[in-house]
């Protein structure tokens, strides 16, 4: 393989223990091979590029300076962490990264003891490291805990939650703050120029980090003279700058910000602050995508590029004509279509303008499009404050994500009964990302919820119809639909209204019928045509999980003894549990038999692969509806 | 009735522009009769007294500055906002407060326009005032939004989102922090000690806004200039203090401390700033419990004291002997006692040390326990940190606001299948507190997570048992508890051990099976007791509501052609419909009816009211277990 020739020491390091017995001047190398392995093998097996390139000094130097694992890294969002990964026992399986068996995208702890906690959604690393460090000092262990948070992570509350208590616990906590101005898309919010305003103070918090490293050299200040040495830092400051440091207002020591790819430098000053006691913040500044020209010039297209070709840097798509649109941007070009129409409507996006493609909207109507950051409990409750006051919108937030703003959907959007439209992209099962990013909850834990519309569309026609006819309504109202690509080419097709709670009925039968809701209706109707004359199938698409159509279901429970459910979605809770509930209530005791995703966490593999496991492809709805005629 | 004497003013003001049309040296009558009006009626009516009485003047000025309700106030948790609701119209009404069809405990807005947004969950008023003040802007209206948010409150992340986003969007919002160092129990955090510190440089603020005051005047700055004034405060500050002002890091313009008391002040500072572009925050110094002198002295007990004696400040308490002890109690107490046996256990609370009765073991353990402030989702997040070394968190948050950590239990706890323990106070209806307190969504919620054990306690030993059980297993353990007193006195029975997924017969029957989870058993056994010998009724308490027990619902399954569930939460997707789908996959077609809350947002009123209303009580059970006779 071509990566041996580069990685002549990287391939004798099979666990940080190695990297540690390596002298400082061999580091520099082992970056560079680091970073050339990565590319090598994203360019074949997709993955995320950027983040990662841009972490490498820091994953070396953190191997380096930090006893690991005992010493804990605990990374925010794992799309950093590859390079950790490779350095961790797990360069040989990394070609396997994010495929079915394979390792995971994301840190994982049952993947390896150096995965320290999980990381699949933002901001939690703070929070999740500050216990760590405070049940390192109950037990009375000496040691460190270290969390890596990117300046995007940092928008989300929960890193706030956790900052705000730091300080009041005994704990010796590093924050890192990967700072390169990015979350997927640029970074947003007054945090983000805040961090831009901080790193013009440079020259003033190197000076005062030599300084203060001068006269503890000197032994003139130690950590026991703690409030020392804030002062002292504080009065240094006054005299400098004006700058106004907000991690200081948290008690937060903080140091920074430096070069994040000067590695010696980084190992000097982590080496440095490691046994400080008390909460402390190192800013860092890093590039995304560095070291390789493509990822460094646009980061937001790198982040997750595909296959690339490593020497030409061309991103190897497959543009084949006549493709169905992705779902995604069949939202994003019908809300600026709508928008166009009512100039009420407005979308709001957490952090997610082009993996949602609310970008459209954004560039359409700038000033009626919002992307708040990694913030999805605000983008909710600011959403139902522009609702509150007669504007529309549309608020997309991923459907794993939006398990964020569980409360926000219930407390400010459904109790006060407010017209706002809640897309939940990727719902049902994602692929590569695995357990973290599966949006399987979400039928079940909306469905309780009074006053909400809940629809799913069977393909990019029902997409556009349903968000026409949630801004034609009144009310609450919830589309959800998957990643990826739709059903049809000609996918722009003209509005109609898709009336609420109302079903409809795809094909006739007369032994059992199936009842599906969104895409996965698609599946259904190949599991039926497999089926063939062995058995007679009726299929109904509900397109709403709530209200259901309860004249179809009526219908349904007075001409059949057996009906199947499938929804990508768990079983427990969801439509397969509405069609139970709906039977009891009005006393039918048919049989009912659910297809969904099973009480479980479902691991990462390609979508085909993981429906499969979970018994949701054609071929296994066809046997499942087939082993009903023999109950 | 007495109140009359002191309303002379208030009596006359039915809508704030009665208030406007007052000159302002009546203003300081008004406040000394808002105030006296509360204390006479919460005397006699129990509710939130000490919050009220500290925004008093806050109220007054606010009202007579903006032109409401066409300006907004948006109250950032209700228990502020009883003088608003007095002077809005609901005056003669405040009497039935909290009471089933009276007016309710927080600002409503389908109970009067004056009431901007929702107000029962903390932190959510920056998010809803900023959409608010973004639509009027794009709405192009001169319309102010005004949020009121306590310090408390602004310990919530989803406030720090809010603020995040504060100054990027082109808005007007004014946020006033009311500081009176306390949510309802004294406030902590980074955040908390800020706001301490920040009121030290008094002089100095105060001198800032009488410069920018003086040069405004003479017309030397306008908004226009917005920057320039920024620089130029600045500038000042890094003359006068080495003080970190938090907020202005966020670019948002910051004015204060100022006396909260002082009305005058206030309504000159609000006329000053509320024309000025740009997001601004007013922060004003109240006291909790203002102007009665107990509440004054001891702000948690006086957070919402029942009712009182207003002459002497006695509260009058039902201190009879032999009563049950509240849940929570016996919740604080179990935990110190397996507490003192095992240092692995520690105990967490977001902000209700007191209400959750962890203050208990905040006093015994003061190192393993802690208080960590407005901030469920930190809270869930920090234990897992805790767990994931090895400690055993008992994580206490009541059922409602768990909606806030619904993500950090999926991805953080469930996800990892960490061993913590989540206990839910205050779940089922709540009574007084309302649709926004109620925790009636929780089975349903978390059902559908994987690795997670959910139990219910029928009365104390249970729950004791349960906690005991919970501390002994190794996954993560939901235990769901209801708001007040239990059924036994000789509550502190030996632990034992409850096997996970086992419920119990509590009544042979042959007719119908009723299964119920949690204290409702209790009612359903008086149902069961009136019901006599009209039919003969089974009763089962499953104790877990996951895993199901399976041995107990097969001998039902075999046994019985109609079971009917109980649960104290919303029957869509709880016990009834885990029952309906065991039943489902293992092919019994028997009927079954559920009992529980309905698809709808459960208004305020009693306990028995509302449990009445639902169909809960026990009246209502057994006429819906007798009517399954004759289906």
């Amino acid at each position: 393989m071509a990566e041996q020739q580069n990685t002549n020491i990287l391939h004798t390091i099979d666990t940080p223990q190695d990297l540690r017995n390596l002298p400082v001047d061999q580091l520099t190398q082992v970056c560079g091979e680091l970073r050339q392995f990565i590319i090598d093998v994203l360019s074949e097996n997709p993955g995320h590029l950027g983040a990662s390139l841009g972490t490498v000094e820091l994953t070396v130097a953190l191997h380096k300076v930090f006893n690991t694992p005992y010493d804990r890294i605990v990374w925010d969002v794992g799309h950093q962490a590859y390079g950790h990964k490779i350095l961790t026992g797990r360069r040989d399986k990394f070609h396997t990264l994010r495929k079915f068996g394979g390792i995971g995208g994301f840190p994982k702890p049952e993947e390896s003891a150096y995965d320290s906690f999980i990381a699949g959604h933002a901001s939690n690393s703070i929070s999740a490291a500050l216990g760590m460090s405070v049940a390192s000092s109950i037990k009375k262990e000496d040691r460190q805990v270290v969390a890596v948070i990117g300046d995007g992570a940092m928008t989300g509350g929960l890193a706030f939650e956790g900052l705000n208590n730091a300080a009041i616990n005994p704990n010796n906590l590093l924050i890192i703050l990967n700072d390169n101005n990015m979350a997927i898309d640029n970074n947003v919010g007054a945090m983000s120029q805040y961090l831009v305003d901080i790193t013009t103070s440079q020259t003033y918090n190197r000076m005062r980090y030599d300084i203060y490293r001068g006269l503890r050299k000197m032994k003139l200040i130690t950590d026991n003279r703690r409030g020392n040495i804030l002062r002292f830092n504080n009065s240094l400051k006054a005299l400098l700058t004006q700058q106004h440091n907000l991690f200081e207002g948290f008690s937060i020591r903080y140091f920074g910000p430096v070069d994040g790819h000067d590695l010696n430098y980084l190992i000097k000053v982590m080496n440095d602050i490691k046994h400080m006691e008390g909460p402390k913040l190192l800013h860092i500044k890093t590039q995304k995508g560095k070291g390789f020209k493509p990822a460094e010039e646009s980061a937001t297209e790198w982040h997750a590029p595909g296959k690339f070709d490593k020497t030409t840097g061309k991103r190897i798509c497959s543009n084949e004509l006549n493709q169905p649109q992705l779902y995604q941007d069949v939202f994003g070009h019908t809300l600026v279509e709508l928008a166009g129409e009512d100039d009420r409507i407005v979308g709001i996006t957490p952090a997610m303008p082009t993996g949602s493609s609310m970008i459209y909207m954004m560039r359409e109507f700038p000033k009626r499009a919002f992307d708040v950051g990694i913030a999805e409990g605000h983008s909710v409750t600011f959403s139902a404050g522009l609702a509150k006051e007669g504007l529309i919108p549309f608020c997309n937030v991923y459907s794993s994500f939006m398990q964020r703003a569980y409360d926000n959907v219930i407390h400010d959007v459904a109790l006060q009964n407010l017209h706002m439209i809640i897309c939940l992209d990727r719902s049902g099962l994602v692929g590569e990302d695995g357990a973290t990013h599966h949006g399987v909850f979400d039928l079940a834990y909306f469905r309780p919820i009074p006053n909400i519309t809940i629809a799913s569309p069977l393909n990019e026609w029902d997409l556009r119809n349903l968000m026409y006819t949630a801004y034609k309504g009144d009310s609450p109202f919830v589309i959800r639909y998957p990643r990826g690509k739709g059903e049809k080419t000609d996918w722009r097709n003209p509005f109609e209204i898709l009336p609420v709670g109302k079903g409809r009925k795809l094909r006739d039968g007369k032994d059992i019928a199936v009842l599906s809701i969104g895409p996965i209706g698609n599946t259904v109707v190949q599991a039926i045509d497999k089926i063939g004359e062995a058995l007679s199938v009726a299929h109904y698409d509900m397109i709403y999980l709530k209200p259901l159509d309860e004249e179809l279901l009526h219908e349904i429970g007075q001409q059949f003894k057996c009906i199947v459910t499938v929804e990508n979605g768990v079983v427990a809770g969801g439509l397969g549990s509405a069609v139970l509930e709906f039977m009891a209530d009005n006393g039918y005791t048919l049989r009912v038999k659910r297809i969904g995703v099973p009480d479980a966490f479902i691991e990462h593999g390609s979508v085909s692969e993981l429906m499969n496991l979970c018994g949701m492809d054609a071929q296994s709805i066809a046997q499942t509806i087939l082993e009903q005629k023999y109950i």
